[in-house]
């Protein structure tokens, strides 16, 4: 009465069951994990990873293997498994230290941490959508790079998802965009177990999930997930229909084998128990109940995949040596993409902008630099979320990448941001290409879980925000953002930098190339504001910096002012009017706050004099955070209430945002302010007086 | 060669352009906003409008209405256009303050705002999901409270959407959705222009739409938009069709009737500039050139509504007498319900906790609250996105609304948290109910724009959220909230409460059911925590206060020891190991910074001393803005790199969670700390130096 999968040999069947007893034994000694899914997908992982999937155990690296995303990365111990089984850089220790702190075998899989884990992946779809972008990546290489007779770019990617990602909205984002593109070499095999969490899936999920993707364009083919026969046979078939994106329906059996928990939502996420797991090794007839034991010829048998994948690696370094000769320049920008280093030059073209020039939003300004990088800066890609006019990101010598030019650089998002990031977190993951994103601000909320997971997994895509501020204007509260650089400044490893003029544009993108460990969000405006004077000169060292004194004071300063984005026009123009008045001003662009702090205390020190406590920050944006440069004596002008649909000229001053109400906010911080009353009208807000010390002056707009 | 739509009189035609007329010239006026989808749809619109819709322009809240959500937002000219011409509260001079500040037009529809306007759109997909939530309240007090003979709750739910919606992952979430549970009384119309902001829809979008809808169980129809009877028929149609909800794909010319930018991305998102307006009304033949003219026969028509509208309503007024008499009690409770008041007792039996008794998780005791409140507030209703155990939020006694049972108060939101952001808030939009919604607290980052939207349209959907920091342990950083807290506390009108034990979150959900005006998040822990000496008696109105002193010290405290959730017992253990040590110190609970910055200054005063500087905020979360509280001498335990994956007991002291740490930060912060070496090891950090006379103590893990 053994329990075993379909069409299988004996041998088959112990490398099958390797991966399941290896999973529950690592969640049971966790006493923690998701068992159910690696024991349900086991034979589905064994035919893909002996027969089809190219990959190098010894070279995780190898940049012509196969992409493998478990997108139900809860199922993690499958993937660990495989890793262990097959060779790669993972010990049976490792295994043993399953979800435990310090080890490379963390709950969820997480780039970077662990060789062979090619995406973070847990939050549900993101792995979905990270694939997508991986094929892109490799179909753009493929375009530029291959030439006939010479196929140094041809790899598949392969998914496993469950219907927690095919629930979740990035998935029909995802594929959505995929079926457009046609993107074939995108094989998916969903985990159709009909269980989730709060039990069978007809409680919330009964789509007919297979016409849903023939209705984005993808080949669908339905087998059972238990019988290696027809999975062998459906990933054939996959490869033959060269049009198409590939979803496999794996009929399968959660926890399978486990006489108790299979089939039901107890084998999803948690140990089975330790009598289940020796009870359901018996049923397997596995020949020890050992934990985490594995027979030496089974061992023996996955170990194949090492001299497997050298040969694979080998033939590819083959192909590569004689594209090498054949096609000396293409082979040179080759491994200089892969490399992921930066041309000679690439930067030599940026512009500069000279004050007393007509007025121009940095989004403008941000759009003459891409166009300037796109010349410069071969595997430079992107696009916008249907946005491409407004965020003015479009390379206007350059076609767009579409299923029949996949080597075209401007990139149609759709209006799927969450996807845009997935997919731009994909193409980084898969590396040869340096690629940004853009929408407005407000709606980095619909891409939050993208932005945090590049950030986890340090890698660096550029993420493009424009309307940045309440002075967006006519559209409304609904499109103005308030708290949203609160929170890119809030997520760990995630550089925010938000530029006052053209000049600190350009040196902002072009510290966001230079990334190489963390994701950048770059924020510009709608409106047209000034060239400032000084940025020419400061910008480039300055923005790296964080924030700098654009311009000083003659003596010790009796207030310091400072601002990120337009408002920095604000506080430029208040210095002088202060001045009038007899007040010392310094003026500081802020423009990251990330970098700021990654400076030495020295440094900041230099900006920020600690001997000087009474200082203003203007932002058109919420004040928290803020607190932690001002001080207990220093003040706001900034926004704690939602935006308005109106004309800048009219929603700024409305705000607060005028130089008037910031040379009255500092002159009241100095003591020097009349009260009018018009003050409390006026939602100018300056830091709380709940600290001892700390000035009070302005209203504060709560709502 | 008049340009007009099918089968329709030369009355009929008027009263059709007559919104168009109005949208374009409006938008021409402010010289921003959205004229193409508008003219596009107008015939939809004025069939829709005049034939099926059941609405009273007098009385605009009439509960038995139909709702009416146009989810393609920034067609906000089109239902303003409605509004005016059907004789709402909207005049032709409002429509001529489209987009300026302070009118009642803003560039997209707020509701609160505007009479008839039934949810805030713009943001793309959220009507579309909050269209749902309506069909799902409507569909469950009808379960509730009709009986045969009585049906008092009998509406439909209509929707206009776009190719944007479409696009948008939320549409697949909250199609999926309503399919599994056959909300018949819900009919979408789908602009299908074929064209978006960046041009033809093809270039990235060529999904079968019908095809997707068919597979999530929906009744897919397809007609000319243009033809006015072809859309009465399908409407019929699809109201013959009960057992699943309705799409009608309607062919449509975006900007219809303007010879220059019919068909064309332009017409979609600009004025099309007063010329062109000028030849748009010539091509419809429309009577005069004169903005915002509307011929007086055809306005007259338009108003013909108002008495509809009474009639309408008249007649509902009798069906609800006939049912007051036959029904008193449940007319009563009904009254009640739309009224949105509480019912006398319901928050008598809310559980209080003992100190000293078993540590519990506060989802946990949160669950507690919730069957309690299950017995004793009817149209109390809720549930998890396919987190009911782990989020303990399951009514036990009661079953789940399901297709067959619409009476059902536990609610399947699936792996959709966007989606069920957009539900709650729709059927607060709505309702007659008290809705909330549960996941982790992570994955509020995939339901941040409807809460966003929740806080600007002032409804009270309550967001619940567990595993609230990176103590949630194992699941590893991809689970583990660092962020989240800010930015809950960084949207305008949101009101945050993180729980510190049972009796904290008995108060905390008194206090979010009891709110009117705004959304509340329910922050709750993974792991068991103990009851907290003194909760009992101060918490309830404690919370209520946003902070307060749960214990003090004798005479004037030598340091404020402040924090939330699980920390505030590490605060609390921490007290009487500073008194060994000589160190007066008071304990802050500090549940909610909105409910605290909403206290008078004095208040505030009294719990955070103004002359006690030394100040110390324990938080296993972001610093970002505590330092508001903590002034420049105070100092901070708290996170700002991610999670790790391990078991609670191993996570929280290497991040620096342990009585040990708290004690000696606090001892340093005063001066009296060794510094061990040790410490700069750990993550533990206190706010930085780059304040004059910010303590420095402990090191910055900048990451």
């Amino acid at each position: 009465m053994q329990v075993r999968d379909r069409n299988t040999t004996d041998q088959q069947q112990l490398c099958i069951n390797s991966i399941r007893v290896l999973a529950m034994d690592a969640v049971q000694k966790a006493n923690s994990g998701h068992p159910g899914m690696p024991m349900g997908m086991a034979a589905i992982a064994y035919v893909l990873w002996t027969h089809h999937l190219r990959y190098n155990p010894r070279d995780p690296k190898w940049p012509d293997r196969d992409r493998f995303v478990i997108s139900n990365g809860h199922g993690s111990m499958l993937l660990y498994s495989l890793l262990y089984l097959t060779g790669f850089d993972l010990s049976l220790d490792d295994l043993k230290q399953f979800r435990q702190l310090g080890s490379i075998t963390p709950g969820h899989p997480e780039y970077g941490l662990t060789a062979g884990v090619e995406t973070t992946t847990g939050p549900l779809g993101q792995g979905f959508s990270n694939a997508v972008g991986m094929a892109m990546a490799e179909a753009h290489l493929a375009a530029e790079f291959n030439q006939p007779d010479h196929q140094i770019v041809d790899h598949y990617t392969y998914v496993f998802c469950g219907d927690g990602d095919l629930e979740e909205g990035i998935s029909h984002e995802a594929a959505s965009l995929a079926g457009n593109l046609r993107l074939h070499k995108l094989i998916y095999f969903y985990d159709d177990n009909h269980i989730s969490i709060e039990g069978d899936t007809s409680v919330t999920f009964t789509d007919d999930s297979g016409k849903r993707f023939e209705a984005y364009g993808w080949h669908v083919q339905y087998v059972d997930g238990h019988d290696i026969e027809q999975i062998e046979q459906a990933i054939v078939a996959a490869k033959a229909v060269t049009d198409r994106p590939h979803i496999i329906v794996c009929r399968t059996h959660i926890g399978f084998g486990s006489a108790k928990t299979q089939d039901t939502g107890d084998a999803h996420g948690k140990a089975l128990g330790a009598d289940e797991v020796i009870a359901t090794k018996h049923a397997y007839g596995y020949p020890s109940d050992e934990p985490f034991f594995v027979p030496v010829e089974t061992l023996n048998e996955w170990r194949k995949m090492i001299d497997r994948g050298e040969q694979l690696q080998g033939e590819w370094r083959a192909k590569l040596d004689a594209y090498t000769v054949a096609y000396p320049e293409q082979a040179a920008e080759f491994k200089r993409r892969l490399a992921g280093s930066l041309p000679d030059g690439w930067a030599d073209n940026l512009p500069s902008f000279e004050p007393g020039g007509k007025d121009a939003a940095t989004r403008v300004t941000s759009g003459q630099v891409i166009n300037a990088l796109a010349k410069t800066l071969p595997g430079f890609i992107g696009g916008s979320a249907d946005l491409a006019g407004s965020n003015d990101t479009w390379m206007k010598e350059l076609p767009a990448f579409q299923h029949d030019n996949y080597a075209g650089r401007n990139f149609h998002f759709g209006v799927r941001e969450h996807n845009m990031g997935g997919v731009l977190n994909g193409m980084a993951y898969h590396g040869g290409v340096r690629v940004f994103g853009a929408t407005f601000l407000a709606f980095y909320d619909y891409m939050r879980p993208p932005v945090r997971l590049a950030a986890l997994s340090h890698i660096n895509p550029i993420f493009v925000y424009t309307h940045d501020s309440i002075a967006q204007g006519e559209d409304g509260p609904t499109h103005s953002p308030v708290e949203q650089m609160v929170g890119l400044r809030s997520v760990p490893n995630l550089l925010d930098i938000r530029v006052a003029d053209g000049n600190e544009t350009a040196a902002a993108w072009k510290i966001a190339i230079e990334q190489t460990k963390r994701p950048t969000a770059l924020i510009f405006t709608r409106q047209p504001i000034p060239t400032l004077q000084g940025t020419k000169e400061k910008a480039m060292d300055g923005v790296a910096h964080g924030a700098y004194i654009l311009s000083d004071c003659d003596g010790t300063p009796d207030i310091i002012l400072m601002g990120s984005g337009s408002e920095v026009s604000l506080i430029m123009a208040a210095q002088p009017k202060l001045a009038e008045q007899g007040v010392r001003a310094r003026v500081v662009s802020f423009p990251s706050w990330r970098l700021f702090r990654d400076q030495t205390q020295e440094y900041r020190d230099s900006v920020l004099l600690p001997n000087v406590s009474a200082r203003l920050a203007v932002e058109a944006a919420s004040p928290m955070g803020w607190e932690r440069w001002v001080g207990d004596k220093g003040g706001m002008v900034a926004v704690d209430r939602f935006g308005a649909s109106a004309p800048v000229k009219d929603v700024m001053p409305a705000y607060g945002f005028s130089v008037e109400n910031v040379v009255a906010t500092a002159l009241k911080l100095l003591g020097k302010g009349r009260d009018t009353g018009d003050q409390a009208q006026q939602p100018t807000q300056t830091a709380s007086g709940d600290n001892p010390g700390r000035a009070t002056s302005g209203a504060e707009g709560h709502s």
